[in-house]
């Protein structure tokens, strides 16, 4: 762990320039908006370690899978999220030689990233081989009002520089995919415009036919007047420039702004992409970069009056939620059912960006109780529509009769994973799915849900566990072999107990959810003849398989064995681990990892969080006890998890310590790993680690609960959450727990199991 | 299975031409000899179903690993067997088409393989397009006694045909490896020559440099008699020609004799090549085509004096054992200790041509019990040699203290293999390699070979499994997680009882060595100092873990678990499975594969194989009563252990099954995979399951035992073996056995537990 980036309330900052961290920063200071997102690039170009991202939303690219050993069953190709072309471009160069930050001396380099604004700032001084010196601001947004805008201001200053600075000021489509498997370039030029002062070029993918019109429209002034400037057009294939030609003196300022625009197929007519590009440039640069910027931080000053979590007397802390709720908003609006959100959003490549079990799982929580019911809707009607899909996945694994396996990953409801042990036997993705379906309608009171594609979802999974388990010609009871569960350092064990645990629950709470829904005939007829369902058939067995299913003891306790054999091993913890070891996964052999006890990520305990009252206290210690010393948390999703029960258990500097782990996981790059991108998905996580661990936000028998703490180290925190269609506002401090009705209906609830009716604009106040 | 070509005791015949085996006939009809081998490629070319296939011994090349998802520890490149340059061809042209099989009228198509000489003989009739119609007689053979050497005898006649024929007598490198995993050529030029009646080629591999030249030397005849012809040379990049122009008239026969070789850097400096090409075929031209294949008619019967095994009143079951030792002969001779086995020897692409622990279990005693102790001992000393790579391959995986584990797959004692269950997991071969320095020296009574690396290669592996097992936390016995048996059908699973058993066997073996070895004080304190051997802090252990680990049995019976939890599966056998499934590998996704009760290849068995003395007829009746309805045999190296335990329990039909599946394999394909090349290694436990299965060959204290049985089909079948230098021949038929010694010193043995001595040239008889 290092800090590397000054602590502040709301600002990310950078001082000084370490090309060592280069492709870590580019991740942190990642903007999105949603549609699209760029990482933090430098417009100029950068011949040192780069990894270019523009990415623009749904746009993906199904590249050939790259197998070692081919295994039936496996998809025929590998989703990726693409980079698409370059519009950032602008390169000065002065005597003819380009600006490049890894050819010239750097001084007084600062990058800021202004969360409260959604804006990036970037300004340093720069000393050429032929000691021309000047000084660079550069300053960049991704509108969150017009999500396919994006505007640039590029100002050079000369410091003893006279004579001619050019801009190459460009779109460049010629993108490599780092993550391609055999080292293709994905993209092909359809057509191009280049002019004065604008430029248009449209890319399609060589598969898929997706085009996207990447457009610029440049202004230019001079110590803050516009000016006349030479401006050459230039083109090659798949790249447009506008040279612009400006003479200075020293001390002379000259300043490029670059209105862009990414218009994609996805929302547009094919034929209309270089009209709307043209279009939103050019109302960008009539409105102007200063007015686009004051829409800018409205924009984001809407989002944080919902979304803020404020924490008083922990900067680090602040910074960190501040910054994971920042991305997640950048990330996913909510606005669009077509989109996901991939574990890297916009800010890399790895993970191909598809969507994994982390949506359900994790992201869900923070945009239902932030969002709203609309968007958390959304996100189930993604997998609605996959459905079919996940049918014909569990058909090609030997399954029948309905039973649906959704996919590990996937951009189009299609698996486009490739490792047996994970695509094939980590089926417990299946569960987050239903359990969403349920944790959607606790919280959104939305039941009608079912009859809309939930009950159709829920069947299809309990039919997919009921034929994965069969009776253990020893023993009798049910059991599940073969499986890999959320602890991926464990692969094709047995009866792992989260899988199974999430399967009996997926079967207990479809049969409750048929017997609701039996009530209504004309849909159950309508569902029964749709779906083929047999009832009595069906359904007895899933009674037996809930009923019967393995769920082994650690003998004389309530520890839950994650699977089979597990007391075998050798039953080290994380401490006696050499230092120098971690990340376990960058430095032992595969089989050494599965063999040792060490856990990647929450797995018994995944399962005591999100089963949590069907558990008493004690079982949920003794399992928190036992498993926590042994967990790496080498997968980003881990640590919000043992936050949020350690919360629960009182165990005050675990919590915190696990808040942080998740919260600042990136910005202090715990898992050595952001130069890849920023783990986005686990960003919700921190969230639900300060809300649910923290906060103590539950829902008891359909009422909101709250029993909250508070780090010693704080002196307050506070967060909005809307349930039900109420927005409340918790605010804990040292003495007291505010929490204030800011709807226009009252609403009952629970603080440390004591209820109150908060009416509308009301607050109620409970004692720490 | 099918039946496609006809049974016959020393041929394998094709009748007929039929496009849709052609690939599987070319692997049947392959030719080798030990230093080269050639698939049954045309010499015309042919624009159909082919895979050409050129192997020159110890050529490979370092293919870039294609990995779908990287693992700390996985090699950074697969060797493979390199297809070299195509030295067989001769290309008719009529009216200036070329021959090609595919696109003209076949008839009386006929194919031979001769094994009592080792010769290739192909005829057909050919109607052109333009009703063009010649007859074509191809004889071909890869000469065993100058292996650098081979000859072609192209005749064709014509029948309708007035005009020039010619013949496109060429070399060509410009070869693809279909392995290749990024579709790269892995030859390249350096240098050719070519005259009127000669070409040659050399090629060099882009890494490695290994350097190849291929040379051709031309006659031609007309109606049997020599004949001025015109030769045009002509050449291109990776490409040589001999151009030869005959004219003919109806019912003349133009015969083209081309005498090659294949001269590789492994045997001669590189500068040496060309020149060595060029004496090796001008030589062979010198002595002509007849005299030639009188010398491989001679070094054949010289083979076939010790390695045949003849077989009367059963066709089949003769044809199918003289086509697995014609291959292992055309395979592997022995000479070369750099020179291992491939599984699919010199007859495809698959598995890299590499090493794999089919040399020590199944190959071993064939060659040590045919060719001899030297033979063997070469293979002992091609392990001994990669010790030093053993030991740093296990140093990767985080083993230490001189641990050795050797490759899965090697071409040069690296691991090449990349998929984890595999690579880290598949560890019972080092188990394989301890084994065989045990079989070797109670075969030939060369206990010397114990310090002759022997004893550090035993040591290096004790060590291993010293470090790979641990005290189960629960239960306090020794225990192997996270391996991967024999039965490649079941990953990742703990306690798979045959490592576990060969684990606890090679330390007790390696004990017993040390004790023998000790006695030795100047040999012991050399191999302490080398080895850094710490004598009690080692064996303690090692004496514990070979009585402590686990070895579970199915309760109340003599059965041992396959692995830990083995009996919680749905104990179904292979009779349950639908035939259009099988083979299950080709027809089920990878997880259903491994939850289910199928076995892959010989397991537990194989261990009861190899350790067979230390369990009583009881133990190994309930084991294979239990396992052998289990198990598929989609390995082909599972029928001949099944074969030689049914034997021993008197399961005379079950015995002539496996017998069969194992001998005739590839004959009658049973797995449908003839097309890409034939199972060698398995070969060999063919033998095996004649010898020792129908034979009863075993040692027992040192002595060469036989218990014989004859299947109710046969008449009589009769084998050699060298036992400790002495050759013996055992006849059996349906009355006695008769077991004669061929040489000149007297040996003591068991028939039936009775002993016997045989003096020289004296033959003992039993009654059956």
């Amino acid at each position: 762990m290092k800090q590397y980036y000054t602590p502040d309330a709301w600002r990310i900052i950078e001082e000084g320039f370490d090309p060592e961290m280069s492709l870590a920063s580019e991740s942190i200071f990642s903007l999105g908006n949603g549609r699209m997102g760029q990482r933090a690039n430098f417009e100029e170009g950068y011949s040192g370690a780069t990894l270019l991202g523009n990415y623009v939303a749904g746009i993906y690219y199904p590249d050939k899978t790259r197998v070692g050993w081919w295994k039936n069953g496996y998809p025929e190709y590998f989703a990726k999220v693409l980079n698409a072309a370059n519009w950032i471009g602008i390169c000065p160069l002065l005597n003819d030689v380009p600006l490049d930050l890894a050819e010239c001396k750097v001084s007084d380099f600062r990058r800021e990233l202004n969360m409260k604004e959604g804006t990036l700032h970037r300004s340093f001084t720069a000393e050429m081989k032929d000691g021309t010196k000047i000084r660079v601001t550069a300053h960049r947004f991704l509108s969150m009002k017009e999500d396919e805008s994006a505007a640039i201001r590029y100002a050079v200053k000369s410091l003893n520089y006279r004579g001619k600075i050019k801009f190459r000021t460009f779109i460049d489509g010629d993108i490599i995919n780092q993550d391609s498997n055999y080292d293709e370039k994905f993209w092909e030029e359809t057509e191009k415009t280049t002019e004065k002062d604008r430029a248009f070029l449209t890319m399609k993918t060589k598969k898929l036919d997706f085009h996207v019109c990447t457009g610029q429209h440049i202004a230019v002034t001079k110590n803050g007047e516009p000016t006349a400037f030479d401006a050459t057009p230039a083109e090659r294939t798949k790249y447009t420039e506008n040279l612009i030609t400006v003479t200075v003196a020293p001390e002379d300022e000259v300043t490029v702004y670059k209105f862009a625009a990414n218009i994609s197929s996805e929302n547009h007519a094919k034929q209309d992409l270089m009209k709307r590009a043209r279009a939103v440039t050019e109302q960008a640069a009539a409105k102007g970069f200063d007015a686009m910027l004051d829409e800018q931080r409205e924009a984001w000053a809407e989002r944080w009056k919902m979304n803020d979590v404020v924490i008083e007397g922990d900067v680090a802390a602040q910074q960190g939620i501040r910054f994971n709720i920042f991305q997640l908003n950048q990330t996913y609006t909510g606005e669009d059912a077509r989109l996901n959100i991939g574990p890297k959003g916009f800010t890399g490549e790895k993970y191909g960006g598809s969507t994994y079990w982390d949506t359900e799982a994790y992201c869900l929580p923070f945009y239902m109780l932030t969002a709203g019911q609309e968007t958390a809707k959304n996100l189930l009607l993604y997998r609605y529509k996959h459905l079919q899909k996940a049918i014909e996945n569990a058909e090609k694994l030997g399954f029948k009769d309905g039973a649906a396996l959704y996919p590990m990953v996937t951009m189009n409801g299609e698996e486009c994973h490739n490792e047996w042990e994970i695509t094939f036997e980590e089926i417990h993705r299946n569960g987050a799915i239903a359990y969403a379906i349920f944790n959607y309608i606790r919280h959104t009171g939305d039941s009608g849900y079912l009859k809309e594609g939930g009950l159709e979802v829920l069947v299809a999974i309990s039919r997919f566990w009921s034929q994965r388990v069969h009776q253990s010609s020893a023993e009798g009871d049910w059991v599940m072999l073969g499986v890999t569960g959320p602890n991926e350092y464990e692969n094709n064990v047995n009866n792992n107990w989260y899988t199974n645990y999430i399967a009996k629950w997926t079967l207990e709470y479809t049969l409750e959810c048929i017997e609701a829904a039996r009530g209504d005939s004309k849909f159950w007829s309508a569902f029964t003849a749709k779906t083929g369902f047999r009832d009595a058939a069906e359904t007895d067995r899933w009674k037996a398989i809930a009923r019967g299913i393995r769920q082994p003891r650690l003998e004389g306790t309530k520890v839950f064995l994650q699977q089979d054999g597990f007391t075998d091993k050798e039953l080290l913890t994380a401490a006696d681990l050499d230092p120098a070891e971690r990340p376990i996964n960058q430095h032992w052999s595969w089989d050494r990892i599965l063999r040792s006890v060490f856990i990647k990520q929450a797995d018994v305990l995944q399962g005591m969080y999100f089963f949590e009252d069907r558990f008493d206290a004690e079982t949920i210690r003794e399992n928190f006890d036992y498993y926590e010393p042994k967990t790496l948390h080498e997968s980003s999703l881990s640590p919000c998890v043992h936050a949020v029960l350690a919360a629960k258990l009182g165990r005050e500097d675990k919590a915190l310590e696990m808040y942080l782990r998740t919260a600042r996981l990136d910005l202090d790059d715990y898992n050595h790993e952001a130069d890849e991108g920023l783990h986005i998905t686990s960003m919700a996580g921190s969230w639900m680690a300060l809300v649910e661990g923290f906060g103590g936000k539950r829902v008891y028998d359909g009422k909101l609960s709250f029993e909250p703490m508070i780090p010693s180290g704080w002196k307050s925190y506070r967060f909005n959450i809307v349930y039900r269609g109420v927005t409340v506002s918790v605010h804990v401090t040292r003495e007291k727990v505010s929490v204030s009705n800011r709807s226009d209906r009252s609403i009952d609830l629970l603080i440390y199991g004591k209820p109150y009716t908060v009416a509308p604009a009301d607050t109620v106040i409970a004692e720490v």
